[in-house]
Order: structure tokens, then sequence, then C-alpha cells
């Protein structure tokens, strides 16, 4: 069998990084990863699973005696693996590029705050599987729920992400997001603010944007989409980032399937979003919201077609 | 580097998890998990795809002079795990909670008539695949479809489901549809009855409800909801569950990309419903069923906005 | 415990698979595999997104400074993994069947080829790489933007595979593209032809068709369809293959979500086609098109409807 | 390539299966294993190990704030995971065979009291470490004895299959001795009984035997036997089993390298054994034995031999 | 961090393997590994095992009803990895370098006669069992000689790999018999003769050479050697190879620890040869053989020493 | 089924483990590990084997064209973590105990020199090989001695542990040391000085002590001890540690199996020393020593025993 020329290829693959490096203004020097890592993240979900759920998502030979070693045992190697994780986000940010101790001290602070917010995050997480349950006449019990249902299992990830983007670390929270997209294609963005009880029923194709915010006792189907207008641009041209542009959806509030809300609108208390509704003005309280004509359709015989 | 005081973060989430238990009336006693497992089931339904598809899907090196051993040892081997989930699934369940035997035998018994379905199931696949080849134009081959298609994955996982599901185990059912779910995108529940020859295409989206009930030869494309209308409450304001409540599809039909069908209706013999049609009545055998206007669209300068 | 009988269900299985051997008029022999394995893929797949991005998916312990060991290393070894790929696929085509030595030359010129191709397909992909990190007024930096964005992931897997759909290897393409499938939602043919600085948001449902073209600069969002009208059949009832059927996409054109364009209609240079817009005509350069009456919605009090 | 008629082999092989089983009166029918799993143990070693010393063998990134975390998890682990081979041990013992419920509760019994010797055990492997430090002039600490030093690991078998040994499982502390065998070369019977701060010394090709009873403050060099002189057999030609057939030495003795002791002969307190010593007679305390006539050596010129 | 100059070390690597290619006149072209690989033959050891005793060394949750399924699946995979290895083998023997289809065909044919082997290997090594159950009067079960004694694994894999010798393939026998010294400490060469009903007890430190003959029923003890008295040279004064240089054991022989038997001897039927006993010479039928004056041994006082 | 009461005995081992701290004067504080790693080393060696002899022992599927970047891959990955294993040493060791950048600097000059010795390490081991091959009439090529025995395998282990040793790292030699120790029974202390050439046949039981100075060309056979005689103690009663104890060995020696040479003797060139000799004073060049009388044996008859 011939060679294939590996050095050949192997030198047009360095000049291909070299010119994106230069456009980059990276350097070519000796530098290690400042970046972190997806398989980290995903140990770490998943120990958060466990901690969160020890009987239900942990171990399956775990009994309810030594549950509190697991937490323990379990708590304290995930928390040590997300300080470097955390250590590897911060040196990303401009202003701890040059204070080793700074930094190291900004990374346990920051993982000791999250690790305060867990039993918080496991209630708010209890709500919503009740909220699951109670509202699918398909669930059988809150088990089921907590172990099938995928809406249940974005939401974890979502709550812990969120936590991870409030306290400042993006980056992480952006990480653990797509985890839960990719397994289960809901997209929720890590800086979307939702309330207790919320509940998504199949999910697939759910989008809900950076700025929404949701309240409590919320519930939404399969390919909703909270999201934004227009991208405002800047004098520059530049997109500017940041502006509040995706819904508020008040208590209360269900949004059937295919429905898309799009700017900073507001659904008030208790309204219901038909499906497939296209919406982009506010909505009181209480009201139903469906399509004008309910999307009359024609009937032919094919033969005359 | 100093702790984390992971202790009173452990004592704090034993809180957490003991107001669910009390709220739950669940024992806070020394009990062992009762409930099946996810990881578990991913083997299961590995071994199952090798066992019905053993040339294309079973082990890369196997030959066909030694099919039937690895057929059979694979097939013990899954059958013996799936035992022990049966069980555990039974023990979730009222009636058997106090009688050990009863509920080994119910066990065998019902691993027993599983893997007398097998053949059939494998037959069934069979004609899924070939309306798969017959049905895309991009499909160069049999082997392709079976490899590559994300609705025959699905099917297999579906028509496994749907097995349990009527042997009265809807949570091992509910697992096996789930992963299917993530991988794929489409969202089959269980008790959903699907004739032979059945065709999803792209699928990304498709969801399909617990008493729909699909006929011969239909095909559907991505992104299509065959779901309820509404949720009736019943006096105590809990949702019924079990109504049919899911499409009716006769023999023949394709359903193009997006079309939402919703409630009890049935769409006859040999009709077509059109991409993005929101439907909730019955439709004719034979019919052409469309938009109304065919979604006009207005287009447009954009200096003039 | 009792057994389960086995033995029987094995020659069940047997003969349900000799029914489908006879009616595709397959062999009863003792032939080994001869068709690509999807782990293998899955293996080639992810060196080459080491080999591509070596500091951001490469190891996570890797240097610069030993940057092309690794490149060279991992390249060599997924040649010769590819290699294997390729002459199984290449087995399956029937010009090659009885020419061991052709088909390994030509084996051997196809993963020559495609190894020459990488350092464009870098370039492209840094290009899709920057136009995420400009369309997105989330996205924080380049590097985010590679390591979270689904639709980056999507577009890797989508350059890799076209160029071996292009180099005659269309079922090592389709495994690859439905490796991106499942993990992002997004369904790309590996055939579709698609330029630079391409950006794709969210991503869930998006579905692009064999014979789609795509210029540069554009953008899509989730749940967009470039799909085929119809699928025309030939005299005898069968699908015609290969025919252009998916819309050609002018450069810089950007489609929001939901929107459907089916058939060989052009979008032209810089148009802009609004969310949900269902679209089977051309549309001329630097039209906005949206829905015609925006999808107007009624509000209605619950009380009385 | 050709089969090879592996039907056959497989047929030729159950008759050789089926000629020992019908030689030993066993049973051809369904039985599933009754037997413990080497496997099983090997796991069940490495937790004791961390059990044991978890800062030096347990996982590398604890810390010593969750030690009891780590351990009491591990420990829950292991004894359920002991526990069950216990039952299939005691399920080869004739006692239990018909009484499901007495052997459980045996079962239960005897990992109870296992479970309850190991800070014991850990009191006795410290003196052991103990004695190798200030027994080796090549050891530099204590740490480096624990980590690096097969004659401590075997001791850490030793002690744990001694245990199970008294407690009526030889089968398990069986296996858990050759563990350490294959290891280090060292093969102690776990019937031995050894008395604290023992040193075994680069330990390759030391035997020591089942009825071997060893005093405190022993230290024994590679290649020293404590075994028996003959196996007395009984009326019927077969061999005695269980009868004091190896040595006692007290304590504070040291054995040099290569020494046999044979037979049930006692070394007195504080006596000192030559290296290659061969002995099965009684030596009184205090004295030294060595080669009658010290192995003299004949030096001849290679030209003239 | 600096970086180690890696380019400089890797130059000087290449810089050695030169040299040494230079001086063994090997190329320093492209080719690939023509060597067997040790890991290969660590699996095909261990499917033996299984193959050879399914329901004491197969995998823990076989059941009688289903062995054979076990076994001939995985017969057959280990004689597939067999065959490449035998390949690899048989292209480092000059015979066949140049012609590959006369070396397949010949590998297939060894694959073959190998396979045929295996009942009768089964039925030596149930001999062996029952020889060591017999032999030592610590052996409780035929089953814990069989996964306990380091003795009888040694004879597993001789037995094997004596038939691998007896067929051509001197590389692989002595890739698995050193599998098995590294685990028992038992350096049996492959081309050893040994006939049924062998046992050796401990093991450690046993040595047989390669043209030893050895009888039925024959027992041995640790420290055993059967070596070459001397090594011959050729008229170059190059060891001649392949002589008849080792011992010969005729039936019912028992050799007990640390004997060293040298040179083409003859150890007559049924004699003994004690501990410790250095022999170059025969030994008639039915003697016993033991140190000429019994290793006496001088006792002194330490204090006068 | 009840519990085993964990947290009693967690307290109980607890206590057992402060008892021992307390004892050697160790806090009890929340330090992490200070020590290398067994599972780090094992990772460094098998990295360094394939680094030293990359087509006999590195991957399987490597081939010569690629050597270079394999090399060069694995070396700078082997010497980050080796850096990591040398930073924990140089930790245990007093005077770095207070100066992490004095420490950091020293270990990073460590790793370098370490680099460095590799070339000079494979032409060693070169050396080695060749004295294999001729050494044993039975070796076939320099392959099959590089592959499989055991001897060659003990070599390459010192050779660099020696190396690790030289440089102040006795902790990780010997780590690296006892890896051999378990894997071939043979027992090298890492600070033994071995010249070229060096042979090892079989090698069980071999045991070579820290101050042993062996020449050129010297062949050794199983069970050979190259010890110390006494271990004279300080004033104190302790031993004393690093005293020259061990035998000097010059060039082109040979010592047969079994044999014994204790303390600070000198075996003169060229000298050959028979098997189980005991030996503990010089012999000059040249000489062959064997036993006085060649070990006689008595032959009796059993009858009369």
């Amino acid at each position: 069998m011939t060679a294939f020329n590996v050095p050949t290829i192997v030198q047009a693959l360095k000049a291909a990084r070299n010119e994106w490096r230069n456009a980059q203004r990276r350097s070519n020097g000796s530098g290690g990863r400042t970046f972190p890592s997806t398989d980290a993240m995903v140990r770490i979900m998943d120990d958060l699973k466990g901690i969160l759920f020890p009987m239900r998502l942990g171990p399956s030979d775990l009994r309810q005696e030594s549950e509190d070693y697991y937490v323990g045992h379990t708590l304290h190697a995930m928390l040590h693996t997300l300080l470097q994780q955390v250590r590897l986000e911060l040196k990303c940010h401009e202003a701890h590029k040059n204070d080793d101790t700074a930094l190291d001290q900004k990374a346990i602070q920051l993982v000791h705050d999250f690790s305060q917010a867990l039993p918080d995050i496991r209630r708010l997480l209890d709500s919503d599987v009740m909220a699951a349950y109670h509202g699918d006449p398909a669930a059988n019990s809150v088990d089921e729920v907590l172990l099938c249902y995928p809406g249940v299992s974005a939401m974890i990830h979502h709550r812990i992400a969120h936590r991870l983007y409030r306290l400042g670390l993006p980056l992480l929270a952006r990480v653990s997001a797509e985890l839960a997209h990719s397994q289960t294609g809901i997209d929720i963005h890590p800086g979307a603010q939702i309330g207790g009880s919320f509940f998504i029923d199949h999910g697939t194709g759910v989008v809900i944007g950076e700025t929404a915010i949701i309240g409590e006792r919320v519930r939404i189907y399969q390919a909703v989409t909270l999201g934004a207008k227009r991208f405002p641009t800047d004098d520059c041209g530049q997109l500017e980032k940041g502006l509040p542009r995706h819904p508020i959806v008040e208590d209360d509030v269900v949004i059937y399937a295919g429905a898309t809300i799009l700017g900073r609108v507001t659904l008030g208390h208790g309204c219901t979003i038909g499906g497939n509704v296209w919406l982009t003005h506010d909505v009181p309280p209480g009201r139903h919201v469906t399509q004008a004509e309910s999307k009359d359709t024609k009937i032919s015989d094919p033969e005359i077609r």
C-alpha cells in the first residue's frame, strides 16, 4: 500500500490554521488550551443529575441509607472538576488575564455560590416535575416524568445553566444548554428567566431566547418559538448585543404547538395561544388567541387536480 | 485551596429531598431502587437491533455462517436483562406489591410473550424498509435505508415499544420511545397503532399521540403532528386519561411536512394532506387537502418597507 | 427460573431473515459484511474534527508546540480507517465486484483526493464560524461559536460529507450526515452545494435537499425547509432519481424560521424570506417576502368561547 | 474465505463437556452459574484498598475533607457486591442448598461480621507498613512502602482473605489470595494465621501453607517456603485434609531468602534461619540456623575443566 | 510553561532507530506491521477459556441452556481473529514472503487444524483439573481448582500454546506462554510435551524447557526447573538450536519444590525427586532421590556467633 | 434487606486513620494528595514503550511513514503527564515544601533531562535485545525477543527507572520497577547500575539490590540473587541506609539459575557461577565456580525408606 503523503497535508493544514490565527490576531506561540472542555461539562452534568436526584438519576444500585455518602462524594468531585472549568472560562475573560491569584479566588467564590444554589434548584425542578405530571394525560407517575420526559431533562440543564449564566459564566452555561439541545431538540438560551412549575411537552423544535422572561405555571408545546423580531445594529452596522428582545410570558399562560411569538411583547396572565399562531404584539390577560380563520383548507378530488 | 463546605450542602439537599418525599407521601426508609434503568434499556435496544438485523446492525465482523449463534447468544442475554427490568416495572404497579412469586411468574410470562413477537416485528420492519426505499428518490439501496434513515430507526424502537406497551409495560415502552425521540427528533407514543410499510422521511419534529391509529402504506414527512385537540377534565378538574383523542389515518394516506392533524378525526383511504395544513375535521377517502389559498405571500422591495 | 425456548425463536428469526433475502434475491451463503460501519464513521468524524481544529476540538491537553505531531498522527490513522470504509462502500457498487486490485487502487485514489481537500474544508469552515459570530447577537467569541453552535457542528459534518459525496461515496457521505442530523436536528443531504460563510441559527428541524444550491453568506434559521415539491415518476411508476428538484439560493439571502421553499425555484441575490413563509415560486433579487396578511390572529375571551 | 465448520466443533465441545459432567455426576439441566466471580472479587478488593487507605489507594483526586463520604459510598457499594458473592459461595455448600431464606440470613450475617472487622484489619496493616519501613534499608517513607512493596500488597490481600476464610468462605478467600499471588508471586494460603508487624521483602516465590501459625514481628525474604513435609493419606488412599501440617513461627523470627521449613515444626522466639536452609525439625528460641558447611564452592580455571 | 524541545528528541530517537535498522539490514520504507499483536492474543486466550469452560470461565450470566450459542458465537469470532494473527506470523517466515495466496491458504488450514484440536484439549485439561483436586489436600472442589489454581491456568495456556507450536506457529505459541508466565510465574516453553493429569502446585518459579518430555500423572511443585545443562555451540560459535537438551520425565513421577533437573536425563516411571535436589543424571524407575546428607544445618547461639 | 450500619463502620475506620496519623504526626487538615499515582506511571511506561519501539510496542496499525508523528505526539503527552508526577514527588521531599516556583523549575529541568536520555536508553536496550537473541538457543528472531522475553521487558523498565533514580526521583523509579516486578517476577532495584548487552533468561525470582554494579555482556538466569549479606545498624539500632552492600559483577560474567551472591564481593571478568551456588566472597577473573561436591544425591528404593 502506498503512503498518503501525510507531511504535505499536515503542512497545508498548518498554513490554514496560521491564516486564521493571523486574521484573528492570535499568537502562534506555545500556549496550551484556555477553553472549557465539553467532555468535562458532560461529566459535571451527569454528576449534578445524580446529586439532585440520587435515587432516580444516580447509580442504579444506590439505596436510601447511603444517599448522603453518595451525594457528598459526588458533590466533592464535581465541585473540583467545575472549579477547573471555571478557571478556564475566567482566563478567556479580559479582566483576569494577568492576575492568577485574583482569578483563583474568584473561581472559588463562584463555585461556592453555585454549590449553595443547588437545594433551591432541586425545589424548582420538583415543581417542574409536578407540572408535567399534572399537565399530560399520558403521564402515569412522577417517576416516569423525571426519567422519560425530554422537557424535564431540558429544564434540569436549563436551571443549572441559568445559574452559571447569572454567575458570569456564559460559556459554561452555553455548553450545558447545548448538551440538552442536542439530546432533546429543545433550545433554551441560558439567559432566559423561567419561573417554577414550567412544562414543555414533546419539545422538539422549541426555541427560547436569551432575554425571555417566563412566569409561574406556564405550559408550552413542541416547536414553540419565543424569539426576537429583528436584530438592531449599531452605527457601525454591528449587531447590538444584550438588548431585551424576546417575549415576556406571565403566569399561567399556555402556548400550543408551533406558535411563534417574536419581539419584546407581553402575553398577559392566564392567556392561551393557539397552535401555529404567529404573534408580534401584546396579548391582554385571560384572552384566547387563535388563527383568524382557523386555517381553512381546500379539499379536492385528485382526478381533477 | 479551601473547602466548599460540602456537609452543609449535603444536609440542605437532604432537606429538599425530604420535603418532596413528604409531599409525595413516600417513605424515608432504607429501600432500594424500584424503577427501571435507562442504561439497561439502552443495552436491550442495542441487543434487539442486532437480533433483528444481525448482518446490518450486529457486530461488524459477523458472517452469515454464524448468524444463529450470535442471535441465540444475544437473545438469551437480552431476555434475562429484560426480565429484570420487567420485574422492576411490575413492582411499581400496585397489584403486585406484596406477592413476589406472582410477580415473578407474570414477569416471565411477559418476557416470553415479548420474545415470541420478535419474528413478526422483523417482518413489519422489513415492510417499513421497503416503503422507505420506494418512497424516497434519494435512497440508493435497502441497506442504506436500514442504516441511515432516522425514520426507520424510530420505527424499530416504536414496534418494540408498542409491543411492550400492549403487554402492560408502559414505562419500559416509554423509555424505549424516548431513546428514539432523543436520537431522531421523532416522538411516537408507544401506544400508537401503526400498520405495515410505514415511512417517515426526515422526521425531525414528528409527533404521534397515544391513541392514534395508522393504516397500511402511510407516508409522512418532518414536523407532522397527529395530536389531541383538547384535554377533557373530569368533575374534579383532573385530566381524563386514556380517551381516544388522536387521529385515525387509513391506508395509503400521505401527509406532507408540517401538517397538523388534531383530534379524533379520520383521514380516509388514499387521501393526501398538503404541507403545513391545519386540520381538525374528517377527510373523505381519496381527496387532496391543501391550504385554502395556498399561502400567498407578499413580495416587497426592502427600500420601501 | 424457566428457559425462554430460545432455539424456537432463533429458528423463527432465521425464517424471517430468509423470507427477506429470498424476496431481495440475496444469497444465503457464508459471506461477510460488505457494508460500511457507523461506528467506524463516528471515529473518523471525531478524528477529522481534531485534525481540522486541533486546539479546540482535539485532546484537551494539546499544546500548540506539538499540534503538527497530533495532526500527523491522527491524520494517518484516520486515512487508513477511512480507506477500509471506502473499500467496503466500493464493494457495494456493481462495477467493482469482481476486480479487487482495481477496487483497491480506486479506494486509495479516493482517500488521497479526500485528504488533499482538508485544508480547503478548514478554510470554508473558518468562514462559517465568522458568519455565525457576526450573525448572532448572543455570540461572545469565535471559540464559543465553534464549540457550542449546532449549526457549525452540522456544517463540519456537511462539508466533509459533501466531499465524500462528490468523490462517489454516497453511503459514507450519508452516514456522516445522519450523525449530524441525530446530534443537531439539522438534516442536510450530502449532495447539497453550499457556499462559504453559511450560518444556521438554532437549527432544529432544518431540512436541505439533495440538489439544493446555496450561495455565499446565506443565513437560515430553525425549521427552514429547502425541499422538493413533487416526486415525478417514470413510466414504470418508479420515482425518477437525481433530477434537480430543490431550490437555488443566491448570495446574501436570509431565510427566517419555519419558512418552506419547495421545488427548483430561485431566491435572488440578497432577498429575505420571512418566518413561516410557504414558497413555491422564484423571488427576484433584493426583495422581502412575507405572509400575505402577516398571519392575523383572533383574540377572544375564554368565557364566551 | 471458507468457513471453519463451527457447528461440528461446537458439537464436539458439547460432547466433551457432557463426558465431564457425567463423570462428575452433574446435571445437564438449565441451571445458571452458582459460583463466585473473579471479576467481582477484583472490584471488591480494589474497593477495600480504597476504603482502608483512602488517601493513598483511593481515587487520586480525593481530599481529606471528603474522605468519609468516599469511604461510606464505596463501603456501601462494596458490601452489597460482596453480599452477592457470599450468597453464591453459600449455594455451593451442601447445607444451604434448599433453604433460600436461611441462606440469605446467613449471608447478611457474614457480610455484617466482615464489615465490623475492617477497622482492626486497618490497624494490623498499619503495623505491617511500619515493619516494612523499619526492616528495609532501601525504604524512604511509609508512603513508599504502602504504594510500592509487593509484600505489603500481599498482606492487604491476606488479612482480608483470612477474615473471609475464618467466616467460612474459603472460596472467596482463595480467589482473593490468588489475585495477590498472581500480582506479587507471594502465595499465602488464606488459612495461615499471621501476627502483626509482618514483613516480606522482595517476596517472589514465598509459599505459606494453610495451617502455618506466625507470631508478631516476623520477617521473611523471597523464596521462603513454610510448607508441609508429607501428605498423609487415609485408609482409602485419599489425602487427609485439614490436619496441622505447616510450621509454627514464634515472635521476632527472621527467615532469610530461599529457606525451606517443612512440617509441623516450631521455630522458637527470636531465632534466625539463614538463606537456603532446609529445615524439618524444631529450632529452640534465640538460635541461629545456617547451612552445615555454609555451602562451600569449588573454583576452577575454565581451561582445565 | 516552557516546551521540552520535542522535535530534537524525536529526531534523536529516529537516528537511534535507523542505527538499529541499518545494523539489522532492515528497510526504512513505508511498510506496516508484520508482527503478531500481544493484545490480540490476550483476547484470543480469553475467548478460548470461555469456549473450553463456558460455565466457569465464560460470562458470569451464562446459563446451560444457551451454552452452545455462546460457544459458537465466541468460537467464530476467535477463529477469525486468530486467522489474522496466523497470517502475520506466516509473513515473518521466509518461505511465504512472496505468495499471498499460498500464505492465505496455509493460514486457513492451520486455523482449521487448531480448531479441530479444541475438544481434545478440553479433555486433557479435565484430567489436569482432576489431578489437582486429588493432589492437593487444601482443594475443596474441582470448581475451586479450575478458578483459583495458577497451575491449572498455566496448563490451559500451555496446551493451547503447544498446539500452536506444533502447527508451526512458534511466535503465537510463545506469546501465549508468556501471558501465563506473567500471570502465574510458571514458565513452560510451548515446545514441551506434557501428558495428561499433570499438576503443578503453587508454581512460582517453575521452568520447563523446550525439549522436555513429561508422561502421564506427573506432579511438580514450585521452583522446579527442568532445564538444559549446557548450550553446545557450532563451529562458528553460534548456539546450536533445536537439539534435545531437557529431561524426560516418565509416568507417575513426583518432583518436590526447588528441585533442579538439567540435561537430557530420564526420570524413570514412578520415581520421586526430593525438594532442592540438584540432578544431572538418570534415575531408575521407582526410586526416591533426596539430598545426600539431607541438608544438615548448624544451630548456633547468636551470642557466640 | 437490612442495612449494614455503614455509618458506624465509617466512624471506626476514621478513628483507625486518626490513630495512624497521630502516630505519624500527620495533620488531619483538608489537604489533597501529595503522592505520585501508580495509574499515571502505568500510562507513562506504556507511552515510553511505544516511544522507544514504535513499530513493535506502539499501536498495531502504525506504519513507518508516520512513526515520527506518533513518537512526537506521544512524547509530548507523556512528558506533561510525567511533569505532574515529578511535581508530586518533589512535594514529598522536604526541601521543596515551601517554594512552589523553585519546585516547578526543578520539575521542568528534571523532565527535560530525562527526555534527553531517551535515545541512549533505546541504544542500550537494543544491545540487551541482541544479547538475548544470541544468548538463548530457543530465540528465533530479535522481534520475538522484544515482544516475548520477560527479561527484556524488565530491562526496559529498569533502564527508565534507573534514569529517574539518578535524577533524584526514587519514588517514581520504584513505582516503575515494581510494575516490572509484578509482571515478570524480576525484582531489580532502580539504583542498580547495569551495563549494556545484559540478558536475564526466564527471570522469575531474580533479585538485584540497590548498590549492585554490573558490567557489559553479563548473563543471568532465573532465581539469581545479587543481595546484601547483613544490614548494619547505626548506634541507635537503625539500619544504615545507602552503604554499598551488593555485589560487583564485572564484564562477561555468567550466573546460572538459583545462584545467590551476597555482600560487596566482586565477580571477576569472564567468570562463571554455577547453578544454586551460594557465594559470599570474591571470585577472580576467568574462574568457574560450582558446588563443592556438585550436590550429590542419594537414591533409595521406596520400599525400604
